[in-house]
């Protein structure tokens, strides 16, 4: 068991590693392995104090890398879901499973937006989770439906079991290493619903019936990370120690609402850090 | 009159400053000549982002360079007043007025203790600035409270026009260049009361009568610096928009509570920087 899970890999999630490792508490660094927050692309930051006229690249590599030397450790791959167990929390990433003792969110601000009517067919044919769920499709016919290239990945698994596979794209990315039984549908998912067969897929053109759904994106809803989590729109909020509704769960940086801002992000992940190594003492 | 009047030179300061300078705002920061703060004397930090193991002198001058290479302003001096007169605030910066559309409270932690009273009798006997009150004890017997050399300073013109000054070491502090009719005083001030020959200063060993009291400290208490400014204690509480109480003034950094943190310093300061604009900009 760990003490801190921090979930993001941006300013708001590195500042709260090295001040939990300057507390001494274990803290791990985990997200997506293909980074795609919009700060990377950021030419040139000029006001965040200390680092003049830096790149968010320039940014990301040296608080990354301060982070690693203090001791932080960085795990690469998605979280899917967090589970309060009562004094510690079980995080699922990927298809492992982490426990910590209290949990920051500092995902950023981009929450993809759900399809009308998945979240009503999550565990009813919608599945996050290849290598959870693609046993029960084993001949049948499914869909992914998917954000980047780690769905092209999790669609060999997928095409190994299935009989046929529809791959949509949800957003640009290289398609063109996918497998035999797999059709690339050039047509755009617009909801998601149930008939008498089975799971329906409705796009720009047409109603597809499948037996299940797999939808790969680089970040979770936030309703389907943590149940019960209060958000306001697509944002978490928080109190000035950070605290979200959960106990034991904190967020920070972009996550948590305007200004979106290097500094503000770096201040409530130290802020957090804090809080939740409070939390931590707490629990004895 | 400026846009963002800054009340001290610390990382919460400086990074207001910069914000303020990115939204295309005159930023002035203001703090007194001799910056008392711990931060300078921190040995060693390792907590914040994108400065490893930087000493509290290295952070405070590199975010000073850079917040003036921004076009940031930088005033000496102790603001003593801050007076809301509607679309601005009028600051009483040693004797000088600066005018400023918007204020942000960011003098770090320490906050002078008043004696008892003291509040009672400001204006009654109690001063805190001697060009502004000196030639009212034109011949009279005063004493001096002083905290630092910026009273030995002020000393020099009261001394030549009162009979006689007693001058009082709050804090340890050069004193050797004291005038003739000025008597260094062994003792330490308790409370401040009024007789009927006038204003008294009990102190461990006595209690003294005298025409008029002075006293110079490297910051004004909070609630002598802004009527009806709201305090928790010795800090000033905010909203997540580092708001105070009163519209047009924003808090940031240590002044606003714990944690005592240079990375939730520069947070605030970048937030306040964002909300003190928006409020500019909606004076129109």
């Amino acid at each position: 068991m760990t003490d801190i899970a921090i979930v993001g890999k941006g300013p708001a999630g590195w500042s709260c590693a090295m001040t939990a490792r300057m507390r001494g508490l274990e803290a791990v660094v985990i997200a997506p392995r293909n980074d795609t927050g919009l700060l990377r692309s950021a030419e040139r930051i000029d006001n965040y104090p200390g680092m003049p006229q830096v790149s968010g690249e320039g940014i990301l590599d040296s608080f990354r890398e301060q982070a690693l030397a203090l001791g932080a450790q960085e795990r690469s791959g998605l979280v899917r879901q967090i589970m309060p167990m009562g004094q510690s929390f079980m995080l699922l990433v990927e298809n492992d499973v982490l426990e910590a003792k209290a949990v920051v969110l500092a995902m950023g601000a981009a929450r993809p937006v759900l399809l009308p009517g998945e979240e009503e067919q999550v565990g009813r044919g919608v599945s996050y989770c290849a290598t959870c769920d693609g046993l029960f499709y084993r001949g049948k016919r499914i869909a992914v439906l998917s954000a980047s290239m780690q769905g092209v990945e999790e669609t060999h698994f997928l095409a190994g079991l299935a009989s046929s596979v529809d791959y949509y794209s949800l957003k640009r990315h290289q398609t063109d290493d996918l497998d035999a039984n797999v059709t690339l549908m050039d047509e755009k998912p617009a909801s998601i619903g149930r008939d008498d067969a089975g799971i329906t897929l409705t796009t720009n053109r047409a109603t597809h019936c499948y037996d299940g759904i797999f939808i790969f994106r680089a970040a979770m809803p936030l309703n389907m990370l943590i149940s019960d989590l209060k958000t306001e729109g697509s944002f978490i909020p928080v109190d000035r120690h950070m605290r979200t509704n959960i106990a034991g769960v904190f967020a920070a940086g972009d996550c948590t609402g305007k200004p979106l801002q290097v500094p503000k992000a770096v201040g409530e992940g130290n802020v957090a850090a804090i809080s939740a190594a409070e939390w931590i003492a707490r629990l004895g």
